[in-house]
């Protein structure tokens, strides 16, 4: 996606530590006309597919997500909480990641209620670096028995293996922008 | 909100400890057309004012909040983060809070960059109780020096005594569902 790169190149910042900070528009800030762009972008990628749910994780998926269903028919968003809520009872899927920003454990957790056999999914994030974050949504995948359909990400950081890891176990994963290398210095350089 | 209602009396469950659970449809599976229904009701609420940022909280205020910024002429969305992140640096303005669904203290940041002196801002968040969230975002607008033009909240637990304090200092509090009394056997009574 053309419109993604170029605003990556113009508002991203890349720090140490291989992040790279698009928060003034993606996931702190959010540029509610450019993120709905990005979930028409997804439908086009995914045109192919039948698809009734997309699933995320908080925070920064919802927004992204949120668009992404717009374009999906107003499909339902199901996001999947970091912890559990003291009001979420004990009928939950859960897996466990670690998140490279926080650097921290978390559990995440679905209520059994909102994922069921013969949803078709389409799992939605904003970043997808070491795949934690798609892998355990898609071990929650897995427990509901739904149709993963496929996997669409805002920003792939090819440079770490969380895609090829994915991709490796036969399932579809669209990145709508795939970072090659980047520097605090030398700059950005997509695929 | 008439239809805000009737869903909530449809689908919303009252759980011990005056919890209200409307995760099918708010904040854990989005009911995505419902939830552009409510943010065209904040539009019609808010009409008279001029509002250029959305100022919400992570997670469950997001997707509402987005919803609401399409109404509002596509206005970015800021949402304050809880605990800092390794990539927020330390130019961030940031307010304690406590979580009763989570029964944890938080400290929530926003970023200095992304609210400045000069916005008008429409606060959204999903439930106001003992207004713990609302009171923390205020906060985080006062230094930012940015004006508050209101906040909206899709549910008021009427019955806890968050909204009350919040008009009582003169912002405008307006919530699309507000209840008088809840329980699980009686049920729901709005105001």
């Amino acid at each position: 996606m053309d419109a993604l790169k170029k605003r990556i190149l113009e508002d991203g910042k890349v720090l140490s530590g291989n992040v790279l900070k698009v928060d003034s528009f993606l996931n702190h800030r959010i540029d509610t006309e450019f993120v709905l762009e990005i979930g028409r972008e997804f439908k086009k990628i995914f045109s192919d597919c039948e698809i009734n749910k997309i699933l995320t994780i908080e925070a920064s998926g919802i927004a992204v997500s949120f668009a992404t269903a717009q374009s999906f028919n107003f499909c339902p968003v199901v996001f999947a909480k970091k912890g559990a809520a003291s009001n979420m009872g004990n009928d939950v899927y859960h897996a466990s990641l670690y998140s490279y920003t926080r650097r921290a454990d978390f559990e995440i957790y679905v209520s059994k209620s909102y994922l069921t056999k013969g949803d078709k999914v389409l799992i939605i994030d904003d970043f997808l670096a070491n795949g934690e974050a798609l892998n355990a949504l898609i071990k929650i995948c897995e427990q509901a028995d739904c149709e993963l359909v496929g996997c669409g990400v805002v920003i792939e950081k090819a440079m770490q293996k969380g895609g090829e890891m994915i991709r490796e176990k036969g399932i579809r994963v669209e990145a709508l922008a795939r970072i090659y290398s980047m520097d605090a210095e030398k700059g950005i350089e997509f695929c």
